[in-house]
C-alpha cells in the first residue's frame, strides 16, 4: 500500500530507482573481512589508505580509496580487533562497516568480496568464485512464527545476468554463520538456505545495504570444501593465499565490466 | 606500550577516565532489543518518541527521550522488520543502533535491558532480574589460534558494587548468541562462558560500547529456563509481560540510585 502524505509513493520510489539504474555507476564500496583478502585489490587499483578517515577515531576500520578508470573505487576492512590483534571477521563487525560506508560514502553498489567455505554436492571446487544469487543466515533459529523468517534474513543479490554470462562465473546461494566450523543445527539451516558457499560475513552486510536500497554484489572465493574430510580451519588457511589470487583476478574482470555501465546494464 | 605522537598516552587516557568517573552521570542511552520491553520504561520515566531523530531516515531504529530526575534518558529500540514487521532482535541491529546512539548521542552509560533465559543450576528463577558481570557470545566457533578468543569476545561489564549491594541484586555470566533455542554446540561453549543467563543482544553490545569505551551496565531479567524441560519459546512467550514488570521495578531502581552519582560512586 503506499503511504499518504509521507514522501514518495510507492510507484514513484520505483521510478526514481529505475532512473537511478540508468545512470553510470560512479561510487563502489567493496566490504572485505581481511585486510589480506584486501591487499591484491588494493595494489591493483592503486588505491591509498584515506589519512582524512570519515569513521570515528576509536575504530580500527581502514578506508582505502583512489579512482580507476572512470570508478571511484573504495575498500572498507573492519581492521585489527583491538585487544587481540585479529582480523574483526563476522557479521557485526561487517554490518557496523557497511552501515558506516554507506553513511560516509553513499555508494551507488557495494561489493562484498572475500572467501567462502563450498558444497562440493552443489558442485563447488576449490578455488572457485562465485557471484551470489541470495544470502541468508543459518545461525539465527528463533522457532517463533515470524521471527523464524527474521532469523533467516534471506535477501536477493542485485541481478548482474550479463557480468555473469560475459565473465562466465559460477552462481549460487550463500549461506552466512558467525563460526568457522559446522554444527549439525548448522547443516540444516544450511541445507534449508540451499546454499553453495558459506561465509561470515554476507547475509550481514546484505541486510544492511537492503535498509537503504544499496544494490549489492556478492563474490565468494572457494578455501574450503565444507562437505570433504579435511578441518574447515586447516585447508582455509592452506588455500587462503591462492585463492586470495583468483578472487582478486575475478574482482578486477568484475570492475573492468563494470566501467561505463549503469547498473540496469550489469 | 604508550604511542608516542599518537595523542594521548596510556596514562593519561586512564587519568582522563579517572575524571570522568568523577563526574555526575548525565545522558543515559537504553539499548533494548523489543519495544515491549521497553514500554513500562518510556510510560514510567515520561519520555516522548524524538519526531527529530538523529538515525537515518532509512532506519527503523526509535529514540524515546526526556528528562527524569537530573538524568537525560534515552531508550533506543532496534524497531520493526521492514519487510516482516517483528522486533530486530539479535546482535546485528544491536550492534548498529549502539553504534549510531554513541554517536549520536554520546551517553555517560549505556544499559541494555532485556529479557534472558536462566540456567537452574547456576541459580536462575523465572523473574529474576542480573545484573551482568560479564558478556561473551557463545555462537562465534572460529577454530583458529587467537580467533578463538575474538569469536567468543568476552567483555566485562562496567563494575557497580554499590547499586548491586544497595538494591541487592543477583549477579551473573552472560552468553549471547542469535538462535532462541540451544544446540549441543550453544550448550558447550555457554558452558565455557561459566553463564547463568543467555540472551541475543549482550555481548554485541558490549562490545561497541568498549571500542568507545562507554561504561556499560546490562541488565537481564529471566523470562524462561534453559535447562528446564519446557520449549524457550513457549515459555518466552507465556511469561514476557509479568518478567517485564519485573525489569521495569529493577530498571526503576536502578536509575534512581544512579540519579546525582558519578561513575565511581556505582
Amino acid at each position: 500500500m503506499a503511504a499518504h502524505g509521507d514522501g514518495f509513493s510507492a510507484a514513484a520510489t520505483e521510478e526514481l530507482m529505475g532512473q537511478l539504474e540508468k545512470r553510470p555507476i560512479c561510487t563502489i564500496v567493496f566490504i572485505v573481512a581481511m585486510q589480506k583478502e584486501a591487499q591484491p585489490l588494493i595494489d591493483k587499483f592503486g588505491l591509498v589508505k584515506d589519512v582524512n578517515s570519515p569513521f570515528p577515531k576509536e575504530v580500527a576500520w581502514v578506508l582505502f580509496n583512489g579512482m580507476y578508470k572512470d570508478l571511484n573505487i573504495n575498500i572498507v576492512c573492519p581492521g585489527k580487533d583491538a585487544t587481540l590483534g585479529v582480523d574483526s571477521v563476522g557479521t557485526v563487525p561487517a554490518s557496523l562497516v557497511t552501515y558506516a560506508s554507506i553513511q560516509a560514502i553513499q555508494p551507488d553498489l557495494i561489493i562484498n568480496a572475500g572467501t567462502a567455505g563450498g558444497f562440493k554436492a552443489k558442485g563447488a571446487s576449490i578455488g572457485d568464485v562465485y557471484i551470489v544469487s541470495s544470502a541468508a543466515f543459518h545461525d539465527r533459529r528463533i522457532p517463533v512464527p515470524v521471527l523464524d523468517l527474521y532469523g533467516v534474513g534471506m535477501r536477493k543479490a542485485f541481478p548482474t545476468p550479463n557480468l555473469i554470462k560475459e565473465l562466465n562465473l559460477k552462481v549460487g546461494r550463500l549461506s552466512t554463520g558467525d563460526s568457522m566450523d559446522m554444527s549439525p543445527h548448522d547443516k540444516e539451516s544450511i541445507t534449508a538456505n540451499d546454499a553453495t558457499v558459506k561465509d561470515m560475513e554476507g547475509a550481514a552486510v546484505a541486510y544492511v545495504a537492503d535498509i537503504f536500497k544499496v544494490p549489492t554484489i556478492l563474490m565468494k572465493a572457494v578455501t574450503d570444501i565444507v562437505d570433504g574430510n579435511r578441518p574447515t580451519s586447516e585447508e582455509f588457511l592452506e588455500n587462503l593465499a591462492a585463492v586470495t589470487a583468483k578472487l582478486y583476478e575475478s574482482a578486477t574482470k568484475v570492475i573492468d565490466f563494470i566501467s561505463g555501465k549503469c547498473l540496469s546494464e550489469l
